[in-house]
């Protein structure tokens, strides 16, 4: 092509990272030649999904020739009864990454900034450089978010700020005094994302539910996740819970048909399967332990976590650690990509995934590798 | 809110309509006490979906745990053998909606513009306006695109031009011979969109297929959807076919898991089911001359259309033939947001959903609603 398309695209798109198409893991499997393997890469449930979500998904897949409920009617009014908000509170989305994008999309653009932490999910730069603002990246303390530093970051034109609570990819979190101290220091003219995909898992005492600060804070937008503890990460379900005012801009900008039927019916069902919840949850904190304490036996640091997934640190390089591991059937996630180089995510697993996970640690460490 | 959030909002966010949130048809149907419905309004397949497509959806859903594969490794490797394109000029979507708002959000800012007709499919405007640029709208001839008034309307900023064919609502459609001189006019900086969502419907002789233009112009972007002829809409899967530069692009703003497995499951299967392809065809085709041959008995116009609906032209104002429709169980589309406020879209249904509506109209012609 004689002209140069690149030079066409914004210059935010311009200055995105180009999509790099990966494997399906049978792909992978495939050519490694591994009879079996366990992921433990992506934060997964993995109890698999809910019956009661796959039996509703199941029945709904009868109207796929039909477009789904473009206001989500029936989801936003049990949210807002489970809640304790109104309907019209609400932004549905296809998984609440599509929720980020909306928010950079409606208050961001050339012109303006956006504030958040060194090691913070990788889905705030990209929406931030996707509409080409300006990211405030603010320096990590004990690798979690530095909230004074972060109020101290903002600037005039900075119209958002996104807070991960608990953080991925490193699992720590903010307590509620933190939080509530920083939300009093943020002019109101500042939207605060609270991005709590991983809040069912947070079971401590100071966890702060970013929902009790709506009435104070009318600037706030909480945002969850049916991909997690819910299980549903297939489907592309999320929401936003924030003021009115800004669920209507918000909704203004979302795509009417975002939400598709069958990962509508499964997260209303789902939302009545507490089984299932309490067993995530279970099986979790089961996995935790049951990894650190292995950790700790091979001698490894991590970073303590309350998410469903916990970073390993490595004394050398992760990226042999990850291949080696690959080659024994473990995927896990290099966190390269958040410029933490020694640093493996690791998803947790049911009891024997989590085994294999460390005896191939252990095999590794008597090796060399891990040296 | 002492704060004006609405002032928060980047400026074409502000000029875009609140979302009006609807009832599904259930509520309405309860409402109106009415004991069935026929709903020919949203231009979905009568058909129900296809059983190979719900087979294969029904059997994805068990791993709905897990995430999609970001790169519709399998989807785009059988897409592209049977369009005869590759791989890497794929660009997936939520719908061929996200697809279109990609390409928004890719070429389009404050300080460029859009150029699309009047009549035009609504997304136009909306994706244009959402991202800040300044459309440029063509007054429409015969109620279709004027080509030559769109060639002559691109100007220095001019980054994007969107073409319908067939258009949505309007039916009508572009020539091989039109719309190739069209594009040796265009200025090889812009893009030109094809948006091809009722190609499967439009049977006539002298219809383009977008693709075969691909070559010759690689500033073309071709969308197509599963929504219609595949009779998918529930689950949302659209795509883009380009240049792999124009991919890439695209590609980088595209959030990763923005298709559902389900979808992807449904999608890969349903383009091998061809007799459910062609038993859409021949309904629509049958349901077509069936309510054409109905409007023109009760003296009825329309305009004439290769899409699987038909804008059927009142000699009075729609809304209240409309809400008298909606009385006798029969739900069509008002096309008022199109500045067509004396026309009323009609889907093609099957063949005793489009009787039951042509038999309401003429009771209400009966009734003098018509007059």
């Amino acid at each position: 092509m004689a002209c140069d398309v690149f030079a066409l695209a914004n210059v935010g798109v311009q200055g995105l990272h180009p999509y790099q198409p990966g494997k399906p893991i049978e792909e992978l499997q495939r050519e490694l030649g591994l009879t079996s393997v366990v992921k433990l890469a992506s934060n997964e449930n993995p109890l698999g999904p809910s019956p009661l979500a796959m039996a509703a998904a199941q029945a709904a897949l009868k109207q796929s020739h039909l477009y789904p409920d473009a206001s989500g009617f029936d989801l936003k009014k049990k949210l807002a009864l489970k809640l304790g908000v109104s309907e019209n509170q609400f932004t549905l989305g296809n998984g609440s990454n599509d929720v980020l994008d909306l928010i950079a999309r409606t208050f961001l653009s050339a012109g303006s900034s956006a504030v958040f932490s060194q090691y913070a999910f990788i889905v705030y730069p990209i929406a931030v450089q996707a509409v080409g603002a300006r990211a405030i990246v603010t320096p990590a303390k004990n690798w979690g978010h530095d909230l004074d530093a972060m109020a101290a970051a903002i600037e005039p034109d900075t119209k958002v700020v996104f807070i991960a609570n608990p953080n991925n990819p490193t699992g720590n979190y903010l307590d509620r005094a933190s939080l509530s101290a920083f939300l009093a220091k943020v002019p109101e003219h500042v939207i605060v994302v609270l991005d709590e995909a991983y809040i069912e898992f947070a079971g401590v005492e100071d966890f702060p539910d970013g929902l009790t600060f709506l009435s104070k804070y009318p600037n706030i937008i909480v945002t969850r996740t049916f991909s997690k503890a819910y299980g549903l990460a297939g489907l592309r379900i999320g929401y936003g819970v924030s003021s009115p005012q800004i669920a209507d801009l918000l909704n203004r900008v979302r795509a009417p048909f975002n939400v598709s039927i069958p990962a509508m019916s499964a997260a209303l069902a789902v939302l009545d399967d507490d089984d299932y919840l309490i067993r995530s949850q279970q099986v979790n904190s089961a996995g935790m332990q049951q990894l650190c304490a292995g950790f700790e036996a091979l001698g490894l640091s991590y970073i303590p976590s309350v998410g469903n997934f916990v970073a390993l640190e490595l004394p050398c390089d992760a990226m042999p650690v990850y291949q080696a591991l690959l080659k024994e059937g473990v995927i896990v996630r290099p966190v390269g990509v958040y410029q933490m180089p020694k640093h493996l995510r690791i998803s947790i697993g049911l009891e024997h995934e989590n085994t294999r996970c460390l005896n191939a640690l252990q095999k590794l460490k008597s090796e060399g590798v891990l040296d």
